[in-house]
């Protein structure tokens, strides 16, 4: 490994993410928060952490597989660890592994909290807690890679290991302007979103944290009701709306300012994500109205909120979805495992594996009348790669064991099986909200502080798509 | 299609099953039971269908794949319709569906029941729902593949379709003799239990009904407690062993005889299967100790009897394991997908394709660091095509979505979610009971009629292996 590098990389991580922490500051300082001194205190750690690490000079080097990989792995990890700073000084939370675990929750993008009372927090921590699902969203790294190029490291190895899908594509020649580019399609979605909700009646404050929280997939919320808090059709729709534009591959939306409106809603990938929002919204929609709603309008409003907060794995609540039926909290479920689309700020399995999957179903089937044929898996039109194939069936796989063993390691403090195994996928797919302990009413804050360690795991490994993580600390075969 | 040799080998396959059917006339006929005209209907209705339908003479033709597939559909549909006669019309179920789902349990070797009272049933029908374990754990049409040639017919591709796992090995080069030697292993281990059932002072009767549940990995008794009926370890412990035994290949059991000891053991597949059962029996008994259980003795016979039953998928049970703690259930709950052995009795998705799946996950790893390697997934030292790894990768696929809709659709009558998931994997893995609702002292009776047809298709599709039902019914492409 070439750790002058990889050093040099995460010092600027965190020179950047000192920097990034300065609006919390002024935030907590023009509101006399008693969480004022916490934010000093840590931009300064950070800061001096950052410089001392970047210190050496004049590395101009190649970043390799196991460098990114290193990076990336350690950038998260360093990252949550000091944005947990001002949680754990400034009293929001009572031990330092409740701090972490909110602070990661918050980077991964899953907004699954500790707190069962969050309105009464500081500001500055409420706004430091929400834009960390900003930053995180699009990648702490991405952000740093647009830097890097100034110090001569070129960070493709970084950009693959940190984005969210089977195949990182580049938009731009240059990784420096794809960066540019992702950040700016970001910076507009959450423009439009916060002056939405600002003229649907929302405050400036909470219209922020709110925005954070939905075009990063987030879900943490300034209000213990979540977005229920608001008794408006209008916010609860603008909020389904752009969680539902955040699942979609970001540079699709880079394709329709280019003039390929076309291509646009041919992409296969889009249609099927847009297919399982559909029909899941109309199949709730009609298990609510048979069992306990009365107006279709309602029923419909309140299913596709919850479907866009889940399948993005945003994980925004309107209303107590762990009251209905089970056949609508058994679609939530499922939904919870697949996720959005690649290259957008959600989490899951991603909807481009799910596709793959269903085209080697189909493939199989025809493969039984003829035996000999050799059919290729087509996406978009282009042939997929076996390799690439091979990839997502391992990381599905992967996927899955986690899954299972995680849940009985959660099954292990005594809890039924639904809590344990919600709890665990809500945080492998950086969602937040499960079902039972865990559901949209409740909180992480019963679980024992070792299984708290499991769950920052789980959020970390589901943010950084389980191999990244997983391959540093595997033995070297 | 060529409907005449379709028709031919079916009309075969009915005549077999009269013949099979008279035994269970006999034991009705010596106890005078009020099934005793049912099975005489059922014989003659079965037989007269049977000569019917093979009735043309001189086909001699190749059979191919979508024959293949069709035979063993409508093989096993027919003979299910046709064993369900003498349960409907000797009035121990209420309706012919009832009848159904129990004889589809049999012959699939899921051992679900619909009766909450099954001691009071005829003799001649006990008998018979057992029987059917033993038809159909070693295949009905691998019976009628044996009588085959004699017609002119050469049924590969009926064998390949029938067989459990993802690739059906011919022992010996002619298919007749591989169908021998595959029947007569099992008719080894099926004397050699009920020599040490009797030993251990169980009646004749239930001694065979019980080795028919065993060596089938079926799980239907004649007990209403299943095998907690027996106050004895030695019986639990020999059921438990031959359980275990049953869920091997069987053809690692040919190689023993010739002689090849040491590759027995060296098999891949045993060392995984053996693997988990010994991490899970260990795992479940700590669990007991340190909640319920006072000695580790008892806590080591019931939990290795459980999880033989599950992971074989049979389905006896001693306790109520339902009443065990999350992390036991989970361990279960994971055990019913896994299922044993590919070539053995056993259903679920089989210990090859698990085995293949950690070696994909592992190769993935690899080739992070190796981004160029081209790494073959070996198994026993031979190279595994990448055609069966797709295959495989399909199956589990395909096994997985199926779960998830008919979970779903079972949600729909207003159950739990772990009473609709466990009852969904307990037919498709063909396992029998599951958790809550479907727990071990209760049963399926309470579903709706069309749920038991959803339950009856995730039986027959789950001991076809799924691709040879869906797709003879999938449209062509």
């Amino acid at each position: 490994m070439n750790y002058g590098i990889v050093l040099k990389v995460l010092g600027s991580l965190l020179i950047v993410e000192s920097i990034l922490m300065v609006p919390s500051y002024i935030i907590a300082l023009v509101t006399s928060g008693k969480d004022k001194n916490a934010f000093l205190i840590a931009i300064i750690l950070t800061m001096a952490t950052g410089l001392i690490l970047s210190f050496k000079k004049g590395i101009k080097a190649h970043i390799r597989a196991r460098d990114g990989l290193a990076i990336v792995t350690f950038g998260w990890i360093l990252s949550s660890i000091f944005g947990a700073i001002p949680l754990y000084m400034g009293g929001s939370t009572k031990t330092y592994i409740d701090a972490l675990f909110e602070t990661v929750s918050g980077f991964t993008t899953t907004g699954a909290t500790i707190l069962s009372e969050v309105e009464t927090l500081p500001m500055g921590t409420i706004f430091w807690r929400s834009f960390t699902h900003w930053i995180g969203g699009m990648g702490i790294l991405v952000f740093t890679l647009a830097l890097l190029p100034a110090l001569g490291i070129e960070g493709f190895q970084i950009f693959k290991a940190e984005s969210p899908g089977p195949v990182a594509g580049k938009i731009a020649p240059k990784l420096k302007d794809t960066a540019k580019i992702l950040y700016m399609t970001y910076l507009i979605l959450t423009l439009i979103q916060i002056a939405l909700l600002i003229l649907g009646g929302m405050g400036i404050f909470d219209s922020l944290v709110h925005t954070f929280g939905t075009v990063g997939t987030g879900g943490l919320s300034s209000k213990n009701l979540s977005i229920g808090h608001y008794n408006s059709s209008y916010i609860h729709v603008i909020i389904g709306i752009f969680m539902m534009l955040s699942g979609i591959n970001f540079s699709l939306y880079y394709g329709l300012y280019k003039g390929k409106g076309r291509l646009f809603f041919k992409d296969e990938e889009l249609r099927l994500y847009l297919a399982i929002i559909a029909v899941s919204v109309v199949a709730i929609s009609l298990n609510l109205l048979a069992t306990s709603y009365e107006r279709l309008s309602t029923a419909f409003r309140d299913s596709f909120f919850q479907v866009s907060s889940i399948i993005t794995t945003t994980g925004y609540s309107t209303v107590d979805f762990d009251m209905w039926p089970s056949f609508s909290k058994g679609i939530l479920f499922m939904l919870m495992f697949i996720g959005g689309s690649a290259g957008s700020t959600s989490g899951g399995i991603k909807v481009i594996r799910v596709l793959v999957w269903l085209k080697l179903i189909k493939r199989e089937i025809n493969k039984l009348f003829h035996p000999r044929a050799v059919i290729p898996i087509k996406v978009n039109g282009r042939v997929m790669p076996d390799e690439t194939i091979a990839g997502i069936n391992s990381f599905i796989a992967l996927y899955i064991i986690i899954f299972i063993i995680s849940s009985l390691l959660v099954a292990l403090e005594g809890v039924d099986l639904i809590s344990a195994s919600t709890s665990v996928a809500a945080t492998l797919s950086n969602i937040g909200p499960g079902l039972e302990m865990v559901g949209p009413m409740r909180n992480f804050g019963d679980f024992s502080q070792i299984t708290k360690l499991l769950f920052i795991s789980l959020m970390l490994l589901g943010r950084l798509e389980l191999f990244t993580m997983i391959a540093l600390f595997a033995p070297r075969t």
